[in-house]
């Protein structure tokens, strides 16, 4: 009783799906100070010129740079000190030849200044007098207005995943607000007659649902929404009718199938009749996760995952992580964290077959080393006592113990 | 006019603050499904057996396994179907020798039975009898009760990162309440007579304040809850102020200091001021960010960043984080995503300091290359522009275009 799809390869069936993901989730104005995370619905240019006004980049003297020429340890120019620019004041002083002002690092420089000599570089001779050992070029240690930015400039691209550093550039440049996309809401819907929700008590030849939890922390962590919903029967009307629904109200939907064949073949009957293009893909060249369905219903993407949780796991992490931050607008989502280390035992695979394989790391002197989790592979626990997952490429048979693997970390 | 203070390597400096930090955020009870990024506040106990049932992992048959001994393509056994187990359902069939039932992944297994026999080694005869082509032996394709967490058994420790599986593993263990650390708060002060809200108009000298922003969202990104103050003048009194009832009030303490030398002298006379044990760090070999302090106070931290926008997000990435996940009990932050790339241009650095350079990738070919970036290294646009960040290691002199960097990435 073979299962009787095509496989194509995990690479072929990202870009399947990739390729019919047109739909995008609209965007919306944030608090820019909220945004992180967020992906900019278009490109943000520059209000105002960066800085506003010639600064020191430095603890100093703002000098005309001509009357530091040939000045050295041994012969020193000798300037007049005609005053001090304090942190955050305009300055009314103008500079004039053999003149200079004490500045601070983000002080306004006087007019007619065009460099700061470092305070290392100098000595106070008196009140008025100040020695300078070492010449600065028309430019040294300041910054001219529009330096960092110039006004009408564009900052950001559109698709960009705001950063730490671009919400505090953002509020620097005084966008307080910002268009972005919105967070594409994400349904995911259990099926299966044995399961039952976590806070019943179990009776023989039942299980508790744990799919519908994982996808909806791994959800949230990419930045989604997720919206769950009751535990669906083996029931081809009553599952049709909740993915109807959904598919309406979110923008991606999940579905985890029943652990057996036939549940399966339920979940593909009910996605074939979604609407259009329907079905991308039914099968992968993929360890966990070979039954998977890609399929797209007016360019929103729709995922049937194997009921067992570890399959559900990687496959939503390598199709449906990638699927939302495409929804928001994001082309590239960020990389996992990742390590090698030395593979501690030989692990068989299948030439033609990506595989992913649970690791536990752990350090043996100086030696990152990733014991492979073995037992049932379908058992929450492997993943619960793994820290990443390695794997075996499609075109290898194996890999050996001693070998260097990438390991991606859980997160 | 040198800094007055000892510099001490970031490995030492970090040392120093985690010996220090002996402060813990209060555990709460929270709903496990939303307990994605929280910490454990104690070992989790099983309270069932999982299964709790036994249970097939395959579609196939159960069987008595010595049934099967012997059978082959050639000579398959044949034996007497006795009915089926639907899936979610208590099984009542007694399994006898000559006798086999039909069961689903995750059907419970009749009793009497010991093993399952996939379907894939069986073809049906008629509709009382299958016949079998390949042995299986005791406990083949079969759970026992226990056999994935046995009840009482320890399943996650104390301080445990929760992540996706974890989440999901716990709901399937009906444990949707659980004790966890509570999320730290950090308080972040901006100081500087230069700096204006970002909502304001930029008068000659002002610049608006960006660390507040940055760092708060990192203080975000890492699971914690920032808490930020209006903007401080370089005033000792008003900032000793800010600065007692924030660690009242917070589990950590984030003093971003004006830019001048003066003013982060401000910033170390008020730490001085907040209690035992003060100050242990003034002083880090390392680029940007050498005028940072460390302190503790009674076993809170508190961090002077210097002000310069660059400076403080490489130091609170390197000192704060780390802290923030102390505080909420875990030991070790997870990791950064992280790439290998050929460097594009030669570095200098000086030994006995650990550089950080902005970097920005590019593919060539098949090759990834990390451009760093050049300009001002004060200047927030230049991380805006950057990837991650590679670092110079303390004992090198600097790196040669060509040679392979880490480049940690910044998300």
């Amino acid at each position: 009783m073979p299962e009787l799809f095509t496989v194509v390869t995990p690479q072929e069936a990202l870009e399947k799906l990739k390729d019919n993901l047109t739909h995008r989730v609209a965007s919306e104005t944030v608090k820019t100070n909220l945004a992180i995370g967020r992906v900019t619905a278009g490109p943000i240019y520059s209000s105002d010129n960066l800085p506003t006004f010639p600064r020191s980049t430095m603890d100093g003297y703002a000098v005309i740079a001509s009357d530091t020429y040939g000045s050295t340890e041994s012969i020193p120019a000798y300037i007049n000190l005609i005053g001090e620019i304090p942190m955050g004041q305009p300055s009314d002083l103008i500079l004039t030849r053999g003149n200079i002002a004490k500045v601070h690092t983000g002080s306004m420089l006087p007019e007619g200044s065009d460099a700061v000599v470092m305070v290392e570089n100098t000595q106070i001779v008196d009140a008025q007098t100040i020695e300078i050992v070492r010449p600065v070029a028309p430019g040294e240690n300041i910054l001219q207005v529009g330096d960092d930015i110039a006004k009408g400039q564009i900052i950001l691209p559109e698709g960009h995943l705001l950063r730490a550093q671009d919400i505090g550039g953002l509020m620097g440049l005084g966008i307080t607000e910002l268009n972005v996309y919105g967070r594409p809401k994400v349904v995911i819907i259990s099926t299966g007659d044995e399961l039952i929700p976590p806070n019943k008590d179990l009776t023989p030849g039942k299980i508790r649902d744990i799919n519908t939890y994982s996808l909806a922390a791994l959800t949230l962590q990419s930045g989604a929404i997720p919206l769950t919903t009751p535990i669906i029967g083996d029931s081809f009307e009553e599952l049709l009718d909740a993915a109807r629904k959904s598919i309406l109200e979110a923008d991606m939907l999940v579905i985890s199938a029943g652990s057996s064949v036939s549940t399966r073949d339920l979940t593909s009957a009910v996605i074939s009749n979604l609407g259009d293009p329907g079905i991308l893909v039914h099968g992968i060249s993929i360890k966990p996760g070979k039954p998977t369905i890609l399929a797209s219903i007016e360019g929103k993407p729709v995922v049937g995952l194997p009921g067992n949780p570890v399959s559900a796991l990687v496959i939503f992490d390598i199709f449906c992580i990638p699927s939302i931050y495409m929804l928001s607008g994001c082309s590239t989502p960020p990389d996992k964290p990742n390590v090698d280390a030395r593979i501690t035992h030989n692990l068989a695979s299948i030439p033609g077959r990506e595989d992913y394989i649970p690791v536990k790391l752990r350090t043996e002197g100086e030696i990152l080393l990733a014991d492979p989790i073995f037992g049932e592979s379908n058992l929450i626990t492997t993943v619960m006592k793994a820290d990443g997952l390695i794997k075996i490429p499609l075109d290898k048979s194996g890999i050996y113990q001693g070998e260097i693997v990438n390991a991606k970390m859980f997160r």
